[in-house]
């Protein structure tokens, strides 16, 4: 081959390949594309990744993943005491907050109980989950975990938990605003049919 | 929304959303994935970014990228002078690289001609491209143009202006290795059967 020294740019294709959602093709294409646009681009994206690295770290309190000990979220006065939604993940929490519905506060497990992967309660955020019931004074916990079987089984696990010291909730299960029943699966159709609101 | 200050995590997610085959989704998976492998993963990438934001150069003599004024191949001593092989992109030269067939040199035209775009042969590197003609005593040019309209355009067009000067050929076109007839489309099975080889 007629690039025997690792250049930087071999190396460079070799981590971004590592991301997810890239493989070593759209690598290539990606640092080629970076590089045509060095000044505008790849420049501020250098500088970004390693404001990144610095400074990023997870929240002490729900798990959140921002630049402050603290996150923005938790800190933030004009929301809602009491209420706390728990999330699988902090791509969840995100996805919840560009929903806008939610004025609460989060929880962010961390992953699924996962007997498979060795994943117990001690590997995901629930004993910090039972610290914040006890003394944040939560009054209704609501379950905003995936609905996946391991979602599910963990949304279970914590229920179980502490169904005795909160009320509980979870996400309601139905059509998809925008949905097509004929596209929909079966079983959501008869989630939401069970489901059904009178007019 | 809870996000109300731009922090440097939404700045990197905007940034590498702008990357080809990444959206906005898979953007934010990728930084929650960075931001979680900061050390191993985040932390080389950012200066990986930094190494060839500062040193990537278009070589100058045939438009591959590499971090020297003259790229690794032109100054191969042990490659074949006399044999010039014309590609679109330099994607395509790398793509003939780890095919590892050809030894000679290369000449990266930076895109195809294109009226409907404004790309005329000045906009390419075709001026250069008879300049190393007359000045490195090429004896035969491959145009390794894609199979596109646009590139067998500007493979005709190439032809036009060298044929007095050089012996010409373009790479043949018949089945792919492994390829199965009856997924290939009706063109390449025509110019397979055309192009067909005695036993």
């Amino acid at each position: 081959m007629s690039r025997p020294n690792r250049s930087e740019i071999d190396t460079l294709i070799d981590l971004l390949a590592r991301l997810p959602g890239l493989g070593p093709r759209s690598a290539r294409r990606a640092v080629l594309f970076l590089i045509r646009k060095r000044g505008i681009l790849l420049q501020p994206l250098a500088e970004a990744m390693q404001a990144v690295a610095q400074n990023a770290r997870e929240c002490l309190n729900c798990g959140n993943v921002g630049t402050t000990e603290i996150c923005e979220i938790c800190s933030d006065d004009t929301r809602a005491n009491g209420l706390l939604c728990v999330v699988e993940d902090v791509a969840d929490l995100w996805a919840m907050e560009r929903a806008g519905a939610f004025r609460g506060r989060y929880h962010v497990l961390g992953g699924t109980l996962s007997a498979l992967d060795g994943v117990g309660p001690d590997e995901l955020r629930i004993p910090q989950l039972k610290d914040r019931i006890a003394g944040e004074e939560i009054t209704e916990v609501i379950l905003a975990l995936n609905q996946t079987v391991d979602g599910q089984t963990t949304a279970h696990y914590i229920a179980d938990q502490i169904e005795d010291r909160v009320a509980l909730s979870s996400l309601a299960q139905g059509v998809p605003i925008g949905g097509e029943l004929d596209y929909l699966d079966d079983g959501t159709i008869g989630a939401a049919l069970n489901a059904r609101k009178r007019l």
